[in-house]
């Protein structure tokens, strides 16, 4: 087993969300835009919804790269926020690998943009300093999908473990009792579909 | 010229939604359900932004087919609703002819689900009456894309003319000078790339 | 208008199904074979709900070609039956004819295999004598996606009508008041989502 | 040899049907729901010939997700059937473990809705506890492609072995020897193209 | 009906082979070239299967554009052959119109490379002179679908006729009894499946 | 004949540019970046080229629109440049229309971003003016394949004729004796396959 | 260093062809079908080109499944035929597998029709008893893309390499120098793209 | 972690660009040729700009493969320049293993045509001599994307690691201080939206 099961646990994962700039996303286009827009915005609900430790950052967020996103940075007025002054990886930044590390967590959640740059050079380099590294692949987005094949089979053969925003939030809520209203609200603001079961059950069965 | 242009006008024109129903919309498979979602909910704003009349109609809410989605019914909760009894073409309800002939417009904007039936059987009976009537495409969902190419070769052939929400927004709004805040808006909570040049622009510019 | 709206009645509508032979159906590859043998099952299924008149025909059926599928075969014993000795276009035959006259009915819908041939050659005859021609896209298959776009052009462009077979039902249908249960059937049987929406439906409303 | 060659022998497999309900099934689109339906009931079909220990779950059966589909329910009416009460992961409920436990088998064959945390989740856990896992991707489903391929790459990365139903089937029967008849229904009661050949065969050679 | 059905005949038609030029065929990137190439074939092939006169033209071979391919040459020895000394639209070249004047054909098979100059002109000066005229699409080849997409769009508002080198055969074969060996030979030569058709049915009828 | 044949003529013909702005390109999505680039600048260089009287016109360019694509400015310094204060189809300001007419020319060679408002709004108003409208379809572009599609429909039906730039070059040029040198440098510079070709040749005959 | 680089050696080297018969060649839908008959002749003319001693095989190819492709069997009609009874993984017939030691060769080149179950099953064996295992993967043939990737995620799992014909030649010849005519004859045969660099060239060059 | 983070080190690198030439260019179909041509264009011009040593080789240049492009000609002049007499791997050629080797770098950063032959070979046969070894991904192309999924699953096997150019230049600047002017320069020149974000930022902030 070369890579074995490793499993998200909420009290020991932090979500690290890199460069989802409103330049740099003119340059995604490996998913269509509403749909990458819902979940990178799934993503960081999820991050509230489970309390995980979030920590932002951004790279020349005053040139043509823009700002971060404002929805992200309404969502996390309190999350360490890196403004990188030059360094491409992250992980190069001393700030950032010190917030990471002050999180105590050792499961790192990762989104970004793009995928085969801001995403993939943090996550192998945690990788290699021995964290357990889990790729949001549906809220991180670059160039082509030859690209992020590309980034996908080099963070593979690395030991990174690719999953999306759904799966992470399922590993990470373990059972449904543990609170069903919370995740279902989740569920039903990011998915449409679930949305619509959510509402012909309602309507039918009365209740809310 | 088989179809010479005919322009919308925003005091000529009213809007038909179409059985936008929480378990219809599971039948649509053509369009990725958060890009639908949205296109649909732009339609409505856009009706709404535009003040056109509009129209609201379901068949069987009551059973699978499920309710129409909330969210059209709170954003329209003055408008005609008919709640068909069995007729598959709107156009056979005779409250529903009543109610678009009401509003006195001559061009009639349609979306629905499924495209092929929902929209193409009003939207045939309508030219067939003389109305002019223009598809909003990418807010009618149906089966697959062969269904979806079948259903537009029929409706063009019978003098339909096809386009998406953003098209009538543009067609109906003729000049930004009418108002520049509230199509801005419009577009920015529908076109996610808009947005981020809005906010790459406004942060530059130190402005709103 | 260049094509205004005609509409499918079922007591003018009669169905041709042409040439879907074992042997044939190994050439159709624009269509995914489970969903094609649905599509055709299902305009069978249609036809019998209707008690539309249905006239079978091959072409050299003991060779290559292969013999009629056989729960076609199956389901329409009394249907007439023309086992054409060489003509191409079904509609040189005289027999052919003869059966599609002897209905009385003057709309045509129309499917087969291969589209561009079997299914194109007739519709453009009958249009040329003045029938009505609906052809069923997704149950006329054919070589590649190309072929069939090529064939649809010439066909719309002489007149006749691209539909589905679940429109075709619609369309016939006009109204979910003439019979609730067997239309519901005929959909079940032939859209999963459907019969999901109606297993759902009946489990929860403890009903039939 | 990273992941060496492990052969499914029918003496030593179970199936693992995992939430396949109507409910869930609306999220299903990286496959078209013909073809979906028809992998599923493959599988059931194959589980049933091969006599192989088969067991079901569900999650929250009574809410939104709805009911097992009723052909799986009606062809198993003696497999264990696990409603769980809320564990996201099928394998973190201690009655589904003892049924897979109790069947005696080292070799899990497993489908289920959605793939990468219906299948996925189990699938990792039982690769941990030293069962060897067989994923049957064309019977489960799941959002996307995208979705898809990175719960792929997680499960390969553990070890689990992909297959479809039909590989399955026949690394399962080994020889045709063993008998031929009951493997040609299977075949061509789910592969068109299969039943296509054999209806042209049995044309030309008189009868099957 | 705006283009009434116009069917080929064989003592009507020619054929117009436009440009099949070896350097020019490196642009064409709407079909596999392997694909390409045997539907070019396969038409050369008919038309002399059905001893059509048929016209051969280059442009500037002898420059990077590259010279006939040699097949065609080969094929139709005493064909006319116009290399044309720089007429884009062939239609301009006398000797070219002369030619096919000369054939005493009103109906003009034509194809080539690439479709929206090469074939696309003199279809569309042809038609302009009263000709009938019969696209095939699957032997004409351009840069991309896109483009092959508007040079439809604008050939058949015209009046051209789309088909494909199975259609145009088909067609003008009228009846198999014509002849069945020549035709079975022509598709079992560039229809693969066809190819497997025959061969299983010949064994199993242990005939040639 | 819906549409017949109209033939683009050097001395007949100017093109407009309209929106090709630096923020809207941000939302084309129915083109790759790099293709769509290739095409705008080739229409740039053929219009020069054939020293067609060339319009320029942008919306909002200071705003989030962002100004016009710098390339295209410095080709053109000349060229009548409208910066139009609000309308949203160009032929609604009187300043373009003025300048349209002021050429003399009858026929509009039209590309822009997006294709179905800021060209299909103009082209439509030109063809209801009487003027030939011929759409350069791989230089203008916007959200989706699907938005094309439609946008391609409404124009069709109207009578403009869609091309590409390809097509335009060559059917302007009507005979390469007019001039070798300078449309082969035309095509080799934006055509990769086309400049191979001369590479390969010009090294084979030690030529230029 | 998972799977080492193992370099195919002509001397080392065998073919297996496995079950590319008339009837099962129309469950293949990966590949085109021009395009995958020509793959195949070409591994067979590679074969017969390299001399590497070449094993055939077939599965009831007295029933459905229809008799050995006749070219392949003209190609080779000395190398060794095994008609197997009824094994599905060949490796289990234990003629075949003596064929196979008999070569003496420790390479195996695999090609076959259905990928993951007449290519997998023998290719997992021969691993398993330390055969290096080239899959030929374009000559190879299943029924759908799913499927193929599934294949060749288990097979690369297990230390296959996946190769295609091209590649199986380039790395067998090693040096253009040890025959040039033999080598382009059989490039030029199967690559229309080469072939016509070579018409080219030759025209050019005054050569043959 | 089978193949750990091994980062691109700019004092570390040297460049290998194999067979790029004007014939075999016309073999590449898995990218569109504007795409191709900037990508390997830019791979070329970032080799310049971290004044990486880089090496030129060419298979059999003086016949129908052509010369290598010109541009990469001009471009390093003074680049050892490996015209192979016959060896298909470049590795196999001891000019050119004796040119790498003369670099000092251990890290090689490889692309060219076709993408399974003359970037597979090298990279493995310089893997297994103990090289880390890059492959730039979109500056290698080959027949059609099957190919490339088989070249790249046998690379990726051995150990090499899939890029494309752009995370390429990234992992070698590491930090934008160390040059702001030069990289944006060279992204500006080879993705277009990059470079219309910095055209909409120069226009607001007044700067060049």
């Amino acid at each position: 087993m070369s890579t074995p099961y490793k499993r998200l646990d909420k009290n020991q994962a932090a979500v690290l969300l890199v460069d989802h700039q409103t330049g740099l996303l003119s340059l995604v286009r490996d998913f269509d835009p509403d749909k990458f827009k819902n979940n990178v915005l799934a993503l960081a609900d999820l991050a509230t919804y489970f309390q995980l430790p979030t920590i932002l950052t951004t790279s020349f967020e005053n040139g043509p790269n823009g700002p971060l996103v404002p929805e992200l940075k309404a969502q996390f007025p309190d999350a360490p926020y890196i403004a990188r002054p030059g360094q491409i990886n992250a992980w190069d930044n001393e700030d950032f690998v010190t917030a990471v590390k002050a999180t105590g967590r050792k499961q790192l959640i990762v989104a970004g943009v793009v995928t085969e740059v801001c995403v993939a050079f943090p996550a192998l380099s945690a990788i290699a300093e021995g964290f357990e590294v889990f790729v949001v692949t549906d809220a991180s987005g670059t160039f082509s999908e030859v690209t992020r094949q590309a980034a996908w089979d080099r963070m593979t053969a690395a030991g990174a473990q690719l999953m999306t925003w759904f799966g992470v939030a399922c590993e990470l809520h373990r059972d449904w009792r543990n609170d069903v209203e919370g995740l279902a609200a989740l569920f039903s603001n990011h998915i449409p579909d679930y949305r619509n079961l959510i509402n012909s059950y309602t309507t039918l069965t009365g209740g809310k």
